[in-house]
């Protein structure tokens, strides 16, 4: 069983879907989506006059301030738009898809923080009934009746916080939670990169493969973003996620490309414990 | 099993859907909810600088002209903020919950109709790449794989067009067609009206049962939208649905109370075939 991410990058749009559409329609083993849906999200909430608040925490970490009625264009843009545009394109290629969010079925729940302390256009502030919570559950039941009855689950942001609330949680995570939860072989994050770039502005310095008993060198080079993205393919190995493959989005034919090793492939070394 | 569809006008709002999921934790019997969203749908594409563009047929009939952008509003405000919000305040409640639009799973597919010939602001136009469509097939597989497991079905529009394209169709249609497919013992429609009326400016004036068999006295003072609404219910009691309920979803217990008869109910007149 694979779980398979989709950034929701501006880069990867329509013509991205279709693309997967046809790999997924030709694919002979169960997956599970996961998308983003970022770019949309900031399109739809600047078109209604709230354009994105980017929030630094003291620890440098940068996260987007969520409250209630950006919670609304969250919901309109990830579980509406591209969630919906994502399953009829799946459903035009014949493949039965089903649009989830990780609020439906509890598939994911977490911790709301309502209150976010950090650093806006240089000023320290106060963020209140903020919508950005941690992930802490994950309950694969519906997930694995829809696999087992044939269906493909499309699953997007946001999970269920305490009483209901809808929490921001991060794609990436999510799909990371899924894989371990529903034992996945193979996890596969798609992006605008062609994988792992050993220099950032080289897309053809692409790092084929990562030793997970060794990711030194690997992390010495990613950035930002990226070490974060290793981290948690390194930890999804650790925790039985047969590879994690970081590959281009934008290609077609991405899975495909994909799994025959045009990424970045990240395993256990399985000759390790001896 | 109870197919229940809850109005997508602005009278039931958010304190609405939470008297429902009150009502909804307590019911003992399997239900499925259908929802409109037509309220959001208009503040929302009306935000986007798409106001509703209403079109009148040759035979009188209003619909909505829904071009590509005005479908993706659709998408946001339906699948998107309606649904998951009613989804959250159903777990909110201890309801597990699932929302799905008709395109998920396939639930409903139906024939796209592109072009739109009628009136608009008095002149007669023909307008192209409308999203409407009719209703051809429902498969009810996936609404019953959730039931059968313990999930509530929160299903919307739109439906699944051929190759894929998402088609608009009438939430109180879905709801019949789901009911029929389903074998409902019910079929409760909730909006904001005590149900139907004798005199549709005097909300006292409560029909409160309809024959089947005889529906002639309730469908000569039913107007407009009310007579449509009639005998798609006279359809769904000779399909072998056991009750339609019209009832008012703007009060407290909404559905206790139009199972206790606060409402219209339609039934097959159960001596007339002897």
């Amino acid at each position: 069983m694979l779980v398979i991410k989709i950034g929701g990058g501006a880069a990867i749009g329509e013509g991205g879907y279709a693309n997967f559409a046809t790999d997924l329609a030709a694919l002979a083993k169960p997956v599970v989506v996961v998308h983003g849906g970022n770019a949309e999200f900031s399109r739809l909430s600047s078109a209604l006059g709230m354009p994105p608040r980017m929030v630094a925490s003291a620890g440098g970490r940068v996260t987007r301030y969520t409250d209630r009625a950006t919670m609304d264009a969250m919901l309109m843009a990830y579980c509406g738009k591209v969630n919906k545009t994502l399953v009829a394109t799946l459903q035009a290629a014949g493949v039965n898809a089903v649009g989830l969010s990780a609020l439906d079925g509890r598939i994911a729940s977490g911790r709301r923080k309502p209150v976010l302390r950090g650093t806006e256009d240089g000023r320290v502030k106060v963020f209140r009934d903020d919508h950005a919570g941690t992930l802490e559950q994950i309950d694969p039941r519906l997930v694995r009746l829809l696999l087992d009855a044939g269906y493909l689950p499309v699953l997007t942001p946001p999970a269920l916080g305490e009483d209901g609330v809808p929490i921001n949680v991060d794609g990436d995570k999510l799909a990371l939670a899924l894989a371990i939860a529903l034992g996945a072989d193979g996890l596969l994050f798609f992006s605008d990169t062609p994988g792992l770039l050993a220099d950032r502005a080289d897309e053809t310095s692409l790092i084929q493969e990562i030793n997970a008993a060794a990711p030194e060198a690997a992390l010495a080079v990613a950035g930002g973003r990226m070490t974060v993205k290793v981290e948690a393919a390194l930890d999804a190995v650790a925790r039985g996620v047969g590879r994690v493959i970081f590959a281009d989005g934008r290609a077609e034919q991405p899975i495909q490309r994909a799994l025959a090793g045009r990424g970045t492939t990240i395993r256990a070394e399985s000759t390790v414990h001896s």
